[in-house]
């Protein structure tokens, strides 16, 4: 459970850090990124958990998502895990974009070759939140998860699959059942995001579920906005807003 | 003076937008990016100008700095342009982080073989603004500029050198002399900036001028940031409001 910094910045009154570590889970060295806001300098801190999307690193939230001042105004930590193993050589692992490296889905992987290192669920789940909770200075009972595209569909059944686990989420993609207690879900959803006229995101199914199994789901269509970390960044203090309600409720 | 748009992408209500075109300073095809604010969309805008650091292109700024949601509140419209000439073939022009392509400095050069291309004065100070004016809904008298490192001093030289052209500016290196309207510089410095340590940056020179010339300067000493993009984002709001105060005056 050794944590080496790679990275520490100033950022925002408190420091985006970045660590890597050895992942019992992955079987790799995996990288992640931590936000630590002024307030966890002297107490004990909410942790909201962001699952980035394909092709993403652990630096493409921290860089570009415009996160940290109202996670520092609210006083909340921001851990961003890096998107799939890395390194681990596995044959067709690096062919396309959207499979194998860099593209974890945050499932636990059921066949050779994917079955040793892909456990993405399990990672983001279970060994990184007890890594985070033995390392820095969080309240182990107040956390959320977040995430867009592919991390918005690993932020939902992260949340969906562990009733109570989760204070908070909100996802891009898709729905399922839920048995558990009361959710909030916030999404925002750009109206003119490629993906969405690829038919390849259905939130319409999403928001069927959900209200069908009574669960409070509210969901934006951004007339304009597209896919990219533009988009991201517009929407992202309603949302670290959306979770501080609960979070430091 | 024709612009070929590269990419557009709805941002903070407004859009942020890349254009390429064929510069008749440099020589050379350059691109820019350029953020329309909500408010652009029905009446003219003050232009804020940021010239980005050595390495950097105008891609930077726009997807790091976090400045389009307070530049959307204050209906400022944000031009950023690349750093240096791009693909000019000058031998020598690649070998090194700090001189030739990414590493324009703002200046004119005077001597062969660089002096066709690297005018990168002229370009930020007359032929960019009047393209901007041009294809913009701009107010040309409401401009500033600012900038960060090597941007920072082009910033500073910018407004020292064009008394009156700019309504407020702000840098973070070196001074010079001065005679014209009255300036208020803000700039913020990372006390744990590398090159701050290795003394390459020396605001202490930029001070004492501005002491002795009686120029209003506030310079803000940051603990713990460095000279990253973490420290940027960090005080890019009170900048936007800084020039905000003399834009909308």
């Amino acid at each position: 459970m050794a944590l080496t910094q790679v990275s520490s910045n100033k950022c925002a009154g408190g420091f985006q850090k970045v660590f890597e570590h050895d992942s019992t889970e992955l079987k790799c060295k995996m990288k992640f990124a931590v936000f630590l806001p002024p307030k966890a300098e002297t107490g004990k801190c909410p942790v909201f958990y962001w699952l980035s999307g394909l092709t993403c690193t652990e630096q493409n939230f921290i860089t570009k998502a415009g996160s940290q001042l109202a996670a520092a105004e609210h006083g909340i930590i921001i851990v961003a895990p890096d998107t799939s193993p890395r390194g681990c050589s596995i044959e067709g692992e690096d062919e396309t974009w959207d499979f194998g490296t860099g593209a974890g889905f945050y499932v636990d992987a059921t066949q050779d070759p994917w079955k040793t290192n892909y456990r993405m669920y399990s990672y983001v789940t279970e060994e990184l939140p007890k890594l985070i909770n033995s390392n820095f200075p969080t309240d182990p009972d107040r956390m959320s998860i977040s995430g867009h595209s592919m991390g918005g569909h690993g932020a939902l059944i992260c949340a969906l699959k562990n009733p109570g686990k989760y204070k908070a989420y909100d996802a891009t993609v898709l729905a399922g059942s839920y048995s558990g207690p009361q959710l909030d879900i916030l999404i925002d959803q750009g109206r003119d995001d490629q993906f969405l006229s690829a038919s390849q995101l259905l939130p319409d199914n999403l928001i069927s579920v959900c209200s069908e199994k009574k669960i409070p789901v509210v969901f934006r269509l951004q007339p304009g906005y597209d896919h990219s970390y533009f988009f991201i960044y517009s929407f992202m203090n309603d949302h670290i807003k959306h979770h501080a309600k609960y979070l430091n409720a």
